[in-house]
């Protein structure tokens, strides 16, 4: 996993000065804005060949480069505020090609209501697309990667392993983390864009706990061996994983289950660092669940 | 010039809501922060083979990306405050070209007091490198590209053409810009980014003035036709062109030419829109400057 290996250097070699709340190592980097509010930043970048393919439409080029900085900002229970795209593309794809990322790129953006207020074309020989996006929350409503704790209920939105065919044309988690974030005190949260096994790691790892995910809770279209490590490895879902307390837990049940209620499902618990991180089988039996899943490194 | 074209696309496409005061056409986005501050955002991206090689040694990859950002926020005379890097790379190249690109990043982040707080890492076939910076600045201080009115003077610091040479180890000149913007009335800056004539005839549109350079004005380091050409067409020099009141325009030139005097060269004046942007040759004749240069569509 260089990948991890490179930001754990990256974080060695940071100092943050006030107001920097949070930097490396969680969905956005956390500045405070003095009174009650806190400033987000996040920043995502695509690659042709890696997160989409030599043929993809540029509209949706553009589109998923934008939802998954909204879904960052989700992930941290905050709002999105503005944006700014920088585009890579061949000349020889021309000026349409341009315009349909940015218009993908910007009708996502008035969805989610985002401000896009700068960016940057240049010539490249693979089309890539960065775009980085600030956020802003209430201070008592940020959620952060690093507050599990153990005893702690585990939960995702939606459906996993779904992310090879929707990956495109995903809707980023917004409205329910809006839901989380005001209406019950969530320990910790992470967007699910490298997998489950990937990103529960994480946020084990930042809130310093253990965790025991179970096999047969985890929500799929359709139950199937394929679909489960579709599940656990494929990534790019983008639906959250959080976690609560038991008594908080409770009530996020009752609102999952009541009318116009909250599309999750309960899939493990919080455990004690020393427990690891886990995936309890069928048959009572686990195994260690190993940050496995989409690398880049 | 479909760079320009896409812009102008693009620009159409936008309406910014309060407090949003510049977006797309100016070296950064400018947002209200209330009281008497300006936040600042810019973005930019380096591409392998575009804007450095492919063995260009990681370090000044990462310096370059950080520099040219500075030099956007230092063009509107703010200082930078944050950084997000994203940084996609061969698998092939390893950590340890990684850590050479965050290394110079870093590097020139503290020589000019920049607080890097985020990223993300990627696998890319060509290495690709976006750094987005925020900046602030007094609201009194702030200079855009839009403020040229006839009859101000023109200015750039340093010498120019040495782009070619200078592109990966470059002062972004925030030393420069600071002393302008707080000791004299500037009344439109652009840094030097694409060329002196690509540039000029940004400020020029955006500040709906024409302009006339004196090609014998222009300083570079040799006095050559090559020389010449390339101060005016090649880019990548990363100074500041500036514009100012002829009254302001006596003090800078005063300074100039004292001691800890500011690096700085007049170099022609703004004229009516409708007298375009012209280059005065050294027999006194002129001819139209167009905007050609470095474009990277």
């Amino acid at each position: 996993l260089k990948e991890l290996e490179f930001i754990k250097y990256i974080k060695g070699k940071f100092r943050y000065r006030k107001p920097v709340v949070k930097g490396i190592g969680d969905d956005c980097a956390v500045v405070s804005r003095g009174k009650g509010t806190y400033g987000l930043f996040t920043a995502d970048m695509l690659i042709e060949g890696i997160h989409f393919k030599k043929n993809t439409p540029p509209f949706f080029i553009g589109r998923k480069a934008m939802c998954v900085n909204i879904s960052d900002i989700a992930a941290m229970g905050a709002k999105p505020e503005y944006a700014l795209i920088s585009v890579g593309a061949s000349r020889k794809k021309g000026i349409s090609y341009l315009k349909g990322i940015s218009d993908g790129a910007l009708a996502a953006a008035k969805k989610f209501n985002v401000s896009v207020i700068g960016g940057d074309t240049n010539a490249s020989p693979v089309t890539v697309i960065n775009v980085m996006m600030t956020g802003s929350v209430e201070k008592k409503n940020l959620i952060t990667r690093s507050g599990a704790r153990k005893g702690d209920c585990l939960f995702v939105t939606g459906v996993l392993g779904e992310g090879n065919k929707r990956h495109l044309t995903f809707t980023p988690r917004l409205r329910e983390a809006g839901i989380l974030a005001r209406n019950f005190r969530i320990s910790a949260m992470i967007d699910l864009s490298d997998g489950l096994s990937m990103d529960l790691n994480r946020l084990a790892s930042e809130s310093r706990v253990g965790a025991r995910v179970y096999r047969s809770l985890i929500p799929v279209r359709e139950y199937s061996e394929r679909s489960i490590e579709n599940a656990i490895y494929a990534g790019e879902d983008f639906e959250l994983l959080f976690a609560a307390s038991p008594r908080e837990s409770r009530k996020i049940i009752k609102s999952i289950s009541g009318k116009n209620g909250l599309n999750a499902s309960l899939i493990g618990e919080v455990t004690g660092k020393s427990g690891g991180v886990r995936l309890v089988k069928e048959d009572g039996s686990s195994e260690e669940l190993k940050p496995r899943g989409y690398s880049h490194f």
